[in-house]
């Protein structure tokens, strides 16, 4: 389960652009990291919203992925974000748990702290679909 | 105002990163496209969500800045976003089209679409927050 | 199509209790309208934001089936609504319409106007489901 | 703080149209019950995606308002809901409970359980804002 989701998640050229790290897989949870550069911000410096989105959708998606049959590849169907605080921290640390795994649906709730995970930054509610390959 | 709209894309690092440029800015509604390459990938070497969700984040943000009043900034509230096709195409295209513009709340529609601006790739709608600077 | 709608609108309890009507079904568009009445307000005295969710939600559910196979039934997988504008009218007009049709999942768009047809009140975006019966 | 929610609770119509009772009123967390009727269902027989959606828009709300100053009212921006599991119960109940509370904004996670809080049905992820009165 866990080089399943290690392979493919070096397969993300968009994670390796960032800069981010997938630093725990277990059944259902997975987490990702992504240290702080000024290539990741926004206007006033601080990490860009689409930053934490990227990195919270593959943290989902991953979660999703380790409840799913091994022939089964996973997408995202559609998420909703809430920004709770300014994203400004040296570290962005995402984590994707599942909340509810169906035959076709997954519903995952992810969640980005900052460097200490003491603030909640953003919330996710994702809904992935397991496609056949 | 388009100055105001462009001297801001042009700081957000992200932007940069992504290799994205800000095609259109009018009252209400700013475009910006995003060309394909390998470091923007998901597992199946298309664009990851990610991507399309950073640019469309950023053109729902500024054509809502471009209805604000000129001392404000702009945060993103919220958004949600629905995947409606893989995205696989050598061009991301973001329009972000105000809703409905209100004194501290205004609501965006945004969409991604392929090269050719045919097919809807995803769909946002945002909730943006004036903030007074 | 029209009569599968009609038959399963009047099966809906709820729409009975709110005194909604079905109005128009079309091929990937229904609408359904609901006059106020002292029973379905929030404490304001306006229609509560759960009247408008119920018929657009049931407007957008019902425009799903009008592209599903006959064997097929609907359910709501998840919706975002944002409110636009307090919903201070004399009849909540909802209007569903298909944005993107699949085999397993449809997606919608969800309108709520004022009686006039002339304020949007409410959007929603929702995700429907394709069951086998 | 009790009474200023189980007042406002009483003059929504929509909460005694559906038979909907207050259950708990806290610092940050509010429960709203509902029993089942066939006056609530959808065209199985269950309860209609929209009264689970009512109470747990009620119940967030409520929750916000608990933490808001004595002169602000609250209104409900947007909503996210993802139905989880069929809303097959003798009642439904739902719980509001504040995420992060601001000055302006305030986010909201809501449940919906059956009646014996064992099965999570629905799950809402809500903006809220306080509006001066």
């Amino acid at each position: 389960m866990h080089n399943r989701v290690k392979e493919s998640f070096y397969k993300q050229g968009l994670m390796q652009t960032l800069g981010a790290e997938l630093t725990a897989v277990e059944k259902g949870m997975v987490k990702i990291s992504c240290p702080f550069t000024e290539a990741l911000t926004q206007q006033n410096g601080y990490f860009h919203a689409g930053v934490a989105t990227s990195i919270v959708d593959s943290a989902c998606g991953y979660a999703a992925l380790t409840l799913m049959p091994d022939d089964a590849a996973v997408l995202t169907v559609e998420f909703k974000v809430n920004f709770l605080k300014p994203a400004r921290t040296s570290k962005l640390i995402a984590l994707g748990k599942v909340l509810q795994s169906g035959k076709t649906l997954t519903v995952c709730e992810g969640y980005v702290y900052d460097s200490e995970e003491q603030q909640l930054i953003a919330k996710m509610t994702a809904t992935m679909i397991a496609v056949r390959t």
